[in-house]
This record gives C-alpha cells, structure tokens and sequence, in this order.
C-alpha cells in the first residue's frame, strides 16, 4: 500500500487513518515530491522512510492513495492503475469523468466495483453534503437544494492552517495563501469563478453531488465561503422534498441512515466537537415556511476525515473485504 | 439629544457616528446604567460626562436614542417619549407592535412620520438583507428568500468581542458569553430556540423584513450563525424573483440602488473592507440554475455602524429634515 502526497495535511490523516482502523497491509510505502523536508512519519510505532515520487516507486503495489494535487494525479494515477495497483484518488483530477466512479461508501458503495482500477474520492464539502442527502432522497426525494458552506482553512492544506495561524499570532505573512487575510475575515471564493460567476468549489459541490446521488437533473445550487476556523467543514442546507414529511420522521430516518450522526433539539453540530470524528453530523432540522416540503439543515463534518482521508479508506475497506469475499466464493 | 446606553458597543458608534456626521445638537447626554465603570467619553474634542439612567435624566430631551437591551428599553422608551422626545430605539422590544414604525430610511423612510413618539430600529442582520432586496422587490417582484449569515461577535456587545480576544489569545475564558469556545468554531445559535426550532435572530430577521418591506405575506426564511469575526456580518442569500431578468439588470438595479455598494465580478465583498463602513456591500451576483428566475447573492455590512449606529442616526436626519422643511411651509 503506497500514500502518494503523504507530507500533506490529506497524506497524514490517511497515514493516521489506517493506523486507527487497523487496516491490512504487508507494507507501506510513502511517497513525496522532492520539496518535502521530512525523512520520515510514524506509523505503527516506527518511522517510516519518505520517498520521492518517481515512476519506479509505484510499481508493485496492492493499494495506492493519492493526497496529490489534480496535475500530480493526471501524471501518476494511469501509470500506478496501469501497473496493476488499485488507485483512490482524493484530486479533482478524475471525479467528473465518465467510467471513473465517484464514491461515497454509504451513498454509492456498488460504485466501488464498477471501476478500472481507479476510484475518485470526492470534495471534502460533498462528502458531507451527500451523506445526509442520500437518505432523505431515498426515503423521501429530493426537489431541490440550496447549501451555504462555511469551510475552515485545512480545507487548503498546510498553506491554509500556516496563514492562519500567523495572522492568529500576528505575524506578518510574507506569502499569503489566500487574497485578503483570513483570521478576522470571511472569503466567499474557494478556487477561481467560472463564467457564470460559480467557484471552482460550488461548481465541485454541485456537480459532484449529482454524480454520486445518480441524479444528474438534480436542481441545486452553492455558495462556498472560506471562514477563520482551522478544522472542520459546516453547511447551511435548505432541501425542498418531494414529498410530505413530518419533522420526527426526517429525524428517525437521519438517526438510522449510515455514517449521519444526529445533533438536534437543544444542541447542534460545532466544528469543535466534530474535529476528530468520523461521522457526519446534522441538526437544527426546522421546516421551512416559505416552500412546500422544504427543510432547513445544518451539517458538520472533519474535512480532513470523513471529507478526505477516512472516505478513502473506507472505499478501501469495501474493496477488500468484497474481493475476499467473491475469492472465497470462487475457490 | 441623549444616547441612552452609551458605553455600549452600539453607543459608542453612536457617538462616533454623530460626530462624524456633524448632528446638529446644542447638547449631548450620555446616559448608562451605574454598572458602566468609565465616568465620560470624548465628543467633539471635550470629555463627556456619562449620568445614570434615570427617570429625571430623560426629561428635557429633542431626541433620544436608545442602545439598551429590551427590558431597559421596555421601561425607559415609553417615559422618554412621553415626556415629548422623539426616541429612536435600536432594542428588539418594539420593533413588531403595531404602531411602532421600523424603519430603515433607503428602504421605507416615508415610515418616519406615522411614528407615536417612538421609531424602532432593526436587527442588525435584517438591514444589511432588507436594504438589498427592497430595489430587487421594486423592479421585480420577489417571490422567496433564502438567507444564511455569518455573524461577527461584535453583534452581541462587548461580552462577544471579549470572549472571542480573550480566546485567540488563549487565555482561560471565567465567564464566557457563548455556550462554547467561538475562535475556532462556527455556532448555529444566536439567541433562544423557539418551538418550531427557529432561533431569536433567525425569527427577527424573517419577521422584521416582512415588516420593512411591508410583504407580511413574503416566503422567507433564515438560518443565522456566529462566525469567528470580530466585526462586520455576511449574509449568503438566495432570491427567487417575480419577473424575468438578466443579470446585468440586476447589478444596474443594485448599483443605483440608495446605501448600496456593488462589489462585482472579479472581487466581493469582505467584512475587512466593510468595516468602518456605511454601506451595505452586495456580490457575487450568479444565476441560480435550480429555479426560475432564481439569482445568488453575498452582502456584508459592519453591524455596528449601518447595521445600527448608522441607521438609528439617519433616521433622526431625515426628521429633522422633514421636520425643518414642514415648519417653513407652515410659517
């Protein structure tokens, strides 16, 4: 098993991931572009030794991560697949293409098995969007979405958390990440506006999210902002149904559909409480007043997480535990 | 002329905001309650004696604005405007009875002179919304608004603003303000939860601007959240107009809209750049192509000065001004 980007904020939490979760694995090998300065990580009690990325580096292998950014995964994604390995790509590089599942275990885990050896893993903030869409759509339907997100500045890697935290300190930042400072500040762009006036990320939330609901007519629109939080991913949703509910029944079919965590009457989700945690985390239900069938959400998720690096390793997982299945089955 | 309530965060604006603006006053009281430790503040280069609220104390006056909480401005506001001044009162406690008009002067100024003595002034987050939307409601009609805030700690006083500095520097908060940590979270609570699941803010902010923009019928509603910023409140919002448009109509509409600043295009708005500010800054204008005739919309004000200060102080401009003009007529 290979992380390929292992140094980055990504590339760690999937290192401290599978530690966690146990996963099966004979060896790791983790991988880095030359700019990295460190030698090694710890996993599982010992250092591991970081390599350089390099073409011979990703032969050989069962399982490969990638925490790269979109142009490192167009490079070395086909050559790792092509060699044989299993690719769970967290980059954008992949995730609209036809013949390229887009997963999401507890919404579209038969996806897993419909893949030629490359998996896309999807954007931190649809991850946590679809987890609580699915069930909604399946026991109810969904009419139409509108979601606000309020995303924290590990979304944009170490170069986000660094900015900061310098401006936390008050240190002037020679190199800023971001346009404007970020602590003190909201920023309502997260990658470059297209011609209709859509970030790259409310372009990411809404097309992804189809992709993996199967619902390629499915009407939503989003706004992406950038807020002064360094962990954890929040979403003000307001979702139209198709049809008649009563809030106890959305809240039972919340409580009971994988991988959603309910937080509703008196408490909600904070960032604070979901920095760590796997789960996905819905409250303040509130019927809407102004539409038919309409309901207000709110949704917290740890992007580095269940947003990246534990949804990847849940695809995994699946994988695994399928492939020994259907071997056993045919021996 | 007196603020009431003038060591404050809203009365301390006011202060500013009156003398920036050259108010026209003979003499100005400062009025607060015994717990306030400072003894005057500075006003047109002289220190200001600040008195105890009292019932002597508001006798006498032209025009009194109050920055109190409801349940002083429950007590005082009627004994003040009994006594013959014109009160302008910046609490929640009069804003929705009949007879008591709320008024933002771009939006509904000729509301100004059906007042009994007593003009309310809205929730912050509400005039920021409302300033927008009445120009689209006049040139096109609106049909549902959908509106998500991000909400700095200035809007809850100095309590908010302490807590959220004490924390960046990570000091141990005794008696925090917010039922969690702020710097580093986002809350989904600003004021009590009522039985429908709506919180105060969310229930101001859907009541007031019907009430503004004189709709009692328009379908709204509203999720608030505080936000780590110490100054300035965003609103994500989502309008689903009643005509047909194209966008550039909307920015023209909004360019020449009165109190509104268009920051389109390649920049947006930010509460950085708002801050200090009397505008209500409005961007990132797109299409939302879930609905018809639906459009995205981002606006940032500085809470404390149009969000309150500003427009408790514009409101008694244009009195005076009337005021003035009528008894010329009338001469």
């Amino acid at each position: 098993v290979a992380i390929v980007g292992a140094t980055g904020l990504v590339g760690r939490t999937l290192l401290q991931v599978l530690e966690e979760r146990r996963f099966p694995l004979r060896e790791l090998r983790l991988l880095a572009s030359e700019r990295s300065r460190e030698k090694s990580l710890p996993f599982r009690g010992e250092q591991t030794a970081i390599e350089e990325l390099s073409k011979e580096r990703i032969k050989n292998l069962d399982i490969a991560f990638f925490a790269t950014d979109a142009a490192i995964s167009r490079e070395f994604v086909p050559l790792t697949a092509g060699d044989g390995a299993l690719v769970i790509d967290n980059s954008s590089a992949f995730r609209l293409e036809a013949g390229f599942p887009l997963v999401v275990p507890e919404v579209n885990g038969e996806e897993i098995f419909n893949h030629q050896r490359v998996i896309a893993n999807p954007n931190c903030s649809t991850i946590q969007l679809v987890v609580v869409l699915a069930p909604l759509q399946r026991h109810f339907g969904l009419k139409r979405v509108i979601v606000s997100t309020y995303q924290s500045v590990s979304g944009s890697g170490q170069k986000g958390l660094d900015q900061f935290f310098a401006e936390v300190k008050g240190e002037h930042v020679i190199a800023p990440f971001y346009p404007y400072p970020i602590f003190g500040n909201c920023l309502p762009q997260i990658g470059a506006f297209d011609e209709d006036g859509y970030s790259e990320e409310e372009v990411k939330i809404m097309a992804e999210t189809k992709k993996i609901l199967g619902l390629p007519e499915l009407p939503i629109t989003a706004t992406a902002v950038r807020v002064p939080v360094p962990y954890c991913h929040c979403e003000s949703a307001n979702v139209q149904l198709q049809l008649d509910f009563n809030l106890q029944e959305v809240r039972q079919v919340l409580a009971e559909a994988p991988g959603v965590v309910l937080v509703d009457g008196l408490t909600y989700p904070i960032p604070q409480q979901a920095r760590g945690r796997d789960g996905v985390f819905v409250g303040r239900l509130r019927r809407d007043p102004s539409v038919e069938r309409g309901i207000n959400l709110w949704i917290v998720a740890d992007n580095l997480r269940k947003g990246a690096a534990t949804n990847a390793v849940q695809i995994a997982e699946v994988w695994i535990q399928e492939k020994e299945r259907w071997e056993k089955l045919n021996r």
